[in-house]
């Protein structure tokens, strides 16, 4: 479908609308990076007992909320005025979605610096093992569905996707080593119940980053893989490793 | 902006796109029905300790994701062979982030009918009052969100969204007290971490609840309500009670 201008200039509209999906991507890649130093804040807050940062990854949501809000309203507006096809729509539809993961990413993070605050006030001390390395983990995955969007890299994507499975074999052997510590040391129990809190959410943010890393499959591909599990993605991606 | 068949029967393809915008509706609402339909077996079978019925709320996320998929190519057609505009593009964009919620309520309920699986399994036995008080609240949001987008009811939708607080509330009251009991009764601590994730994964469905009444009030008064609270809402809405 051809967008014609009141006046006639075709090429100049359609450079307005390739600046406008440049304008949304960059947009997404911005959320992305405040959300990489959120999950950063909360992390460092934790190991080192620093409450200020963990203020500062709490109030890093307001602003994540309003960039989600702008970036809602860009791409409707996108559809409504350019009414894109094929691929410009796939692009438009898999932002719109990422930013819908990236906002449930920095809730989840907000949990993990609220609860880092209850037990740092609660049981001084630093550490944490467990959880800041779940956290490594799960920041890879954030900063490499990042940079599969940026690289429309659908190999990477698969990688990410791939790797939620060794987080969640994580989770659950953290859970079940807390479950048995709160058995065996009954007063160690709500200081295990935040750690248990935070680990719950640091998981939640890979599933999201998994998400993230399938729309921007279903961008490059224009396959929707969000219930594919990994051996599917495989086929369905033609992958030789 | 007109839309003009190749035999130029305007009328007749606008008589099509109001069949496809009519058919995502009805869509949306079966897909309410069995999200609905799953927590009632998952709550059912959590109170009569009947695993079958357990199981076929765990079976029932299969169905639940196919339709979900199906539903978003829907919507992705719509916008590009249609070009919606102004209350017809809301409706896809309202409908298409209604069905991601409805899609991830599914997800929670197969959660609490997993965990409910195995409490049933450790500790035979019926009963568990708090989680099915807290479970009625939330089967009362989600029946009432769907209900809202049915009839484009803003003031239910937004009654279902300040009903979220109360939800919350008795969700903390109850984490409160089966932490408390852990402490006192070291015993029961696997018992009670399996109630925990079901209240848990209850309080997500009711925040998803609350998020497809929010879709809906953007649908009909075309204000982005995601992130305002109840106060802000009731002055947004402008109402008197």
């Amino acid at each position: 479908m051809n967008i014609t201008s009141k006046d006639g200039h075709v090429g100049h509209i359609s450079q307005q609308f390739n600046t406008e999906l440049d304008e949304i991507r960059t947009h997404l890649m911005a959320m992305g990076g405040m959300i990489e130093q959120q999950l950063k804040d909360a992390m460092i807050g934790l190991k080192t007992g620093d409450t200020a940062l963990l203020q500062t990854a709490i109030k890093a949501d307001d602003q994540i909320n309003t960039l989600e809000m702008h970036l809602d309203d860009q791409c409707a507006r996108i559809i409504a005025r350019r009414q894109p096809a094929a691929s410009d729509l796939r692009l438009v539809i898999a932002i719109s979605k990422a930013v819908a993961d990236l906002e449930r990413m920095g809730d989840e993070i907000c949990r993990i610096a609220n609860s880092a605050n209850k037990l740092i006030a609660d049981f001084p001390g630093e550490g944490y093992l467990q959880v800041r390395h779940i956290g490594d983990l799960v920041a890879t995955m954030v900063s490499d569905s990042l940079t599969a969007f940026a690289r429309y890299d659908a190999d990477l994507a698969y990688e990410v996707a791939k790797r939620d499975d060794e987080v969640d074999k994580e989770y659950k052997f953290a859970m079940r080593a807390l479950v048995t510590q709160m058995m065996e040391e009954p007063g160690t129990i709500q200081q295990c119940m935040h750690i248990i809190w935070m680990l719950r959410s640091l998981e939640r943010v890979g599933d999201h980053a998994q998400n993230v890393a399938q729309h921007l499959i279903y961008l490059v591909k224009g396959i929707n893989v969000s219930h594919s599990s990994v051996a599917q993605m495989h086929a369905t991606l033609d992958l030789n490793n």
